[in-house]
């Protein structure tokens, strides 16, 4: 039986590569429905190919173009309740979660309450309101299987491990476009130089957030809900050549390592095989060619953000979408140019500092703090100008 | 219940750090009983500690003289036959095979077929007996957990996979004291140079093997049959750090590794509780402190032994009891100061390509080409000195 896919996201980077997975392996995996933004062109030629059974758009126009480019043949729809249907579609056994920003929560927690796996890519449906969506993925008895190199390393350590053996978890991370530029260099770091990362290709937000470490530091706070460990549990350490995806060390002094090129289609395809592996297209891992493998701790002073993300995780509660909602604002205005790099971490750190954090928050505390952490950053940032 | 352990070769390294292990979780552990050579000393020591029901020496000197410190109070026996009554002690669920040499072959496949759970770092049994040991076992239904770095962190990286799933395994080699010498430097190499290792302190014939990476090669033959995976697919890399033990390469692109500081209580602990881990008292891993780890090919032109042993290894049958019992006399001379280190590979040459070997031996066609070997390399010793 083929696994049913649904794709959220199919026309952004995870969800192409998805794709690319899915076509080689045409027995193993159906497409079931997908979702998508505003990207009509790349759309039609994905439905063309996958022959989904639904189709969702984020707006009218959007949907209508790719109707007609359609003849009719497919139901396509638009908006955020259509992003439900699709991704709680009756035929779908796997919903794969790559949708961009807050707007990827509702669909994955619905997909969740309809007993679909979840391929999750969505950072925010973890970082914003991690102890609901792993509280419904316990009642609903359906596994959260990360899509992203970091947690899928990790979560192939644990394969075959107790959690109760496990000491920490450690993520790796790249250091980004400026690791290896002190404070005073980052003064002067723009939103090109952020955008020349050096081993992942990937988008401009998730890019400058590599540069900041913000992007680890989510990672962080995902790893906590998607794995259950404490923060002091969970460490980062800097890995320049992005070959070890990451690390899990145990009580007998044992480091399990997970390592390859960096090529997302390698997590997504394990998201979507677990507990099995399928062959892949993919250049293989060589070492020799590689030669050496590089780590040094990462440096809290110089990258603020990771700090920050720690601390908003400890605090917990709204305290982690404020963490996001500032980010995502100080990340935008610095790409506008607007900011520079370093005013980045300011604006997030006068979200924090302002906020008061709700314990436990439901859903609408949670997009209102999200709400209030953006018009925050906002303000502050046209107030700094 | 705790697992109830026998340990042959208990006063060696193997056997020492078994029962720091042991000391470390008296309530997991009950040693049932031990088997050494001629240490008398080191016996009665452990003997005090440990209390083993049964205790097996080498000659009836060594045995009496443990006797007669313990007050008659522990049955102590000596011998080959000894050694099988040892190995297969009724009360033990449990045996680390770790005496040095063929000896080790014997009282091991008693165990087997006497249904104990078999930890093994004695390298003669699988690399002489390959087929016949993993028949028995096969048969009885007890697992061979290897005790051995290399071959550990591959049975820890296959935790939780399917076989099939499975591109190839990666040996991980520190090349040994002589790893950045030239061939024409290696016509001056002297035992006091050969026996500083630059990571793992062990034995005169093991750090030897060492630096002519014939270790490496019987540790290729070893992981054949405990693995079954072809030779095409087990590969050597040189690691000089020795902090990632092994590695295995999946269809999909993945690279799982075992890392870890060089500490043999790391394996010997993981056999004795696989699958669970037990937290252990090791020098923890501190990549930012080790800052860099290196990878290359071993260069098979400066390293023969290694080609050798996947030659041996791939005509198999008798083939890999020479190359074993061919490098065992020529190390021993090399020791002595009779031939150069260059010469060790010329023994073993020798009696490869004057060898007929039989496919599927018995113990005692192995024993015979065994013997042989050892003949045909102490003339060929004596006729070049």
């Amino acid at each position: 039986m083929p696994e049913k896919v649904v794709i959220l996201g199919s026309t952004g980077s995870i969800g192409r590569s998805t794709l690319e997975v899915v076509s080689q392996h045409p027995d193993e995996f159906e497409v079931v429905a997908l979702a998508a933004g505003s990207n009509v062109e790349e759309m039609i030629k994905q439905a063309k190919t996958f022959n989904p059974k639904m189709i969702s758009m984020a707006t009218k126009e959007a949907a209508e173009e790719v109707r007609q480019a359609l003849n009719g043949q497919v139901r396509v729809l638009y908006g955020e309740e259509a992003l439900i249907e699709v991704a709680t579609h009756p035929d779908a056994t796997m919903v794969v979660s790559a949708l961009v920003g807050s707007r990827g929560l509702p669909p994955t927690l619905a997909a969740i309450q309809a007993d679909k796996k979840i391929g999750l890519a969505n950072k925010e449906t973890l970082v914003t309101a991690g102890h609901i969506v792993t509280q419904a993925a316990e009642k609903a008895g359906v596994p959260i299987l990360p899509i992203d190199s970091e947690h899928s390393a990790i979560f192939q350590c644990l394969n075959g491990e107790r959690r109760e053996d496990v000491r920490r978890l450690i993520l790796t991370a790249s250091g980004g476009a400026f690791r290896d530029w002190s404070r005073e260099e980052l003064v002067h770091a723009t939103p090109e130089k952020a955008l020349k990362h050096p081993n992942w290709s990937m988008g401009a937000k998730v890019t400058v957030d590599s540069a900041t470490l913000m992007n680890k530091g989510l990672e962080v706070i995902e790893a906590h809900w998607l794995f259950g460990f404490s923060y002091d549990h969970i460490d980062v350490l800097i890995h320049p050549q992005s070959i070890v995806h990451s690390m899990v060390e145990f009580h007998d002094g044992a480091v399990m390592a997970q390592l390859g090129t960096p090529d997302m289609k390698v997590p997504i395809q394990y998201a979507l095989t677990y507990p099995k592996r399928l062959p892949l297209l993919t250049k293989p891992l060589d070492l020799v060619q590689i030669s050496r493998l590089d780590f040094r701790k990462p440096d809290l002073k110089r990258y603020p953000c990771l700090q920050m993300a720690y601390d908003a995780g400890r605090v917990g509660g709204t305290m982690t979408a404020v963490l996001n909602a500032a980010n995502e604002v100080a990340v935008e205005q610095f790409l506008a140019g607007h900011i520079s790099f370093l005013a980045i971490e300011q604006v997030i750190e006068q979200a924090l500092s302002k906020h008061e954090p709700l314990a436990n928050p439901t859903l609408e505390e949670i997009e209102e703090a999200d709400r209030w952490a953006r018009d925050f950053a906002n303000r502050w940032v046209s107030m700094s100008a």
